[in-house]
């Protein structure tokens, strides 16, 4: 049976005063011994226009093949989350790898980091330029870290921003790719949008404080500005950000990874969520304390995600027995009321989020060993695209998650989700 | 009265498995009902040669008197903060600012952080070169915050990289400084010394392969190499990491800030736990859910700092009644035991940690309100050069903890502390 049956998504959205109860569907995978493994991914948390939703669909469906490619082919999950994770960063539609935001001074600078819920290892790149898969220097301090210490006792890096993260990965044998390659005419364009509004911004701005020297209060003749800057899309309709994977392979070990080009027209240097440890991705395999596998990866506004830890709040979220609650109370509570954030009225983010046990009443024969994967997204944005599959299914289901109508970004939240069981025989 | 009275020191030094009981004695300041604050500072954890044990305490002592004349000045947590860690990275001794280690290339690349406990605010600068005061940049970056957003609605940067956050803090009024004027001679002869360290090193792991290559397990002929780099000091025994101060203010304000010139030989780009949030410092004000305001901040080995979060968790940790107790097991569990640093036989840390809550048994007239401050130190690394001082204190007190003879750095922990009340007449 090569098909996720039944998977029918939850799909339930509230607003923070309407918090209703979990109802997240369970669903039972097929089984054909020879693979197993689940990825769920996402484009970006942000708004997606209806006219680019093939697009982002599409995108979603070939990452999810390539962790699937992996997991069928023995990879395991750190593997299979770097291959689903390059897929997204190679699309010109998202905001990560090529096609990434352009910052002030009209370059790209990606943050990205990746994280093994085995070994509990992690590696992340801030403000690197000139290397098309950010990802893959992320994977690659990872996989340093594990062969111990550098020459002479030094302790290997964890985390390599700008110029140096550029060298160090070229030394690597990561290959240099030019920024005009990563640049496309969406990014391109959105940038030059972006700059005159800035600039009108600016002249406005200019315009009220010498009024309020001669004549304070008096803003009767300023022109309204639009507040939020656009990505690379049309009609200024887009405000994509983050791209994230999460994946639990065969013997059950989660990974989870994260890549970013930032937000639009930030600073030079800006490092955001996706480069941040706890805050743009997490894995953790079960071990004493905690009964469930989790992985999580995060999107939106940076600086809220940094000052929330947002991923690593909602990994320990997902040790109570309730999934669907305790998002909805981690995104409610750690998010979008946090202390941390006490007076932003717009907080802006979405998560990706799996978890998984050893299946505890196993209904089939004992040389067969089941996992119960859990997986959700959740978003305070306009709207979320994601995609999800099992090794064991044809293809992947993807699905542009939206805030119902009425709901205000930044203040309500959706939250869906699924359960699937995969089978595999026990060594 | 203007001195601590009686603040002697608990000192109690334990092994993993060796956990002894807290002791932590407590003290009452004096009160002149002019101004009130406490400040907690540490000049790095790792190992202080007893030659330059009086400059290690000379700067501690004056990063607390700068600290005090601010809280005497009506300044408020953060800006004693501030001014006591400018004052640590001022000191050629110290591994921040002027003095600090120099990166694989020669130069030098700061990590700084600061956190405001009231607002919850944060900022940080990484790899930064050019800026005598690293952490002026993470402040005027807390600030900036503070502020709202950017034009067209654009949310200001909290963590800034490289040649983006050395141009932000020019264009903020912040004036460069060359690295030669930060480069001291204690840091160029230490650069020199780990060079050839580092060449002997590779030479020796060169030839060991070869052998390898050969004759399998045939290392009979090979010269020991020693495995810890040097900061800038003579004898090669110095080994210093991160400063950091915390303070709290008359209001009861917690604040904390942390900077470092990172490990000595890093590779450029390379950025540590005093830019990573929740690793390097951390600050939170008393409110519904906690008891008591807190404020941490870190040094030691950058990556292993990171990866436990160390400041975040003790932080959280001092939410517990016993002080000593749930620091001990803090440093004891997240840290020396932490899953995060699963195969790592060497652990080397330090932290300051303050603590404070409005007394609840006030012993004095009606009008005056006391707190209760709570201070300690701990560390893995073989010494923690620390100084403290209340606002109504002449001078400050320093001293240099040491683990105790035999004990084995990264492997074991000492932990000292101390209380103290001060007393300011109620609005």
């Amino acid at each position: 049976m090569e098909n996720l049956e039944n998977s029918t998504d939850c799909k339930e959205t509230v607003s923070p005063l309407n918090n209703s109860g979990s109802t997240v569907n369970s669903t039972v995978s097929g089984y054909d011994g020879k693979a197993m493994g689940f990825v769920l991914v996402h484009a970006g948390a942000g708004y997606h226009s209806e006219s680019k939703a093939k697009e982002y669909k599409h995108v979603c469906k070939r990452a999810c093949q390539r962790a699937v490619d992996r997991l069928r082919a023995g990879g395991l999950a750190l593997e299979a989350v770097t291959a689903a994770l390059m897929e997204l960063e190679d699309s010109p539609f998202t905001n990560a790898g090529t096609g990434s935001n352009l910052n002030l001074s009209g370059e790209i600078e990606c943050d990205a980091s990746i994280m093994d819920g085995k070994s509990l290892n992690y590696g992340a790149v801030g403000a690197l330029s000139g290397i098309k898969n950010p990802v893959l220097v992320a994977r690659r301090l990872l996989s340093e870290t594990q062969k111990g210490k550098l020459s002479a006792g030094r302790i290997p890096p964890c985390f390599l921003v700008g110029k140096g993260a550029e060298q160090w990965a070229i030394s690597h044998g990561i290959p240099a790719c030019p920024t005009e390659k990563m640049t496309t005419k969406f990014s391109l364009s959105g940038y030059k949008r972006n700059k005159r509004k800035m600039e009108l911004a600016e002249q406005v701005e200019t315009k009220r404080k010498r009024q309020l020297c001669g004549h304070e209060n008096d803003f009767g003749c300023l022109e309204p500005v639009g507040d939020i800057l656009v990505a690379g899309e049309e009609n200024n309709s887009a405000c994509l950000d983050t791209v994230g994977v999460v994946v639990v392979d065969r013997e059950g070990n989660v990974a989870a990874a994260v890549s970013s080009g930032g937000l639009a027209m930030k600073h030079p240097g800006r490092v955001g969520q996706a480069a941040h440890y706890g805050c743009g991705c997490w894995a953790e395999n079960a071990r004493d304390v905690s009964l469930y596998s989790t992985a999580v990866s995060t999107s939106g506004s940076g600086e809220h995600l940094i000052r929330t830890m947002l991923a690593r709040e909602c990994s320990t979220a997902m040790q109570a027995e309730n999934t669907h609650q305790a998002l909805l109370e981690a995104m409610q509570n750690k998010f979008i009321s946090s202390p941390f954030l006490a007076g932003e009225d717009c907080v802006l983010g979405g998560v990706i989020v799996l978890r998984c046990c050893t299946c505890g009443e196993a209904q089939r024969s004992e040389d067969i060993q089941a996992l119960l994967v859990e997986f959700l997204w959740s978003h305070t944005t306009e709207s979320m695209c994601v995609g999800y599959m099992s090794a064991q299914d044809s293809k992947a289901r993807t699905h542009i998650s939206r805030l119902p109508p009425g709901a205000v970004a930044g203040q309500s939240l959706a939250i869906e989700g699924g359960v699937c069981r995969l089978g595999t025989v026990s060594d």
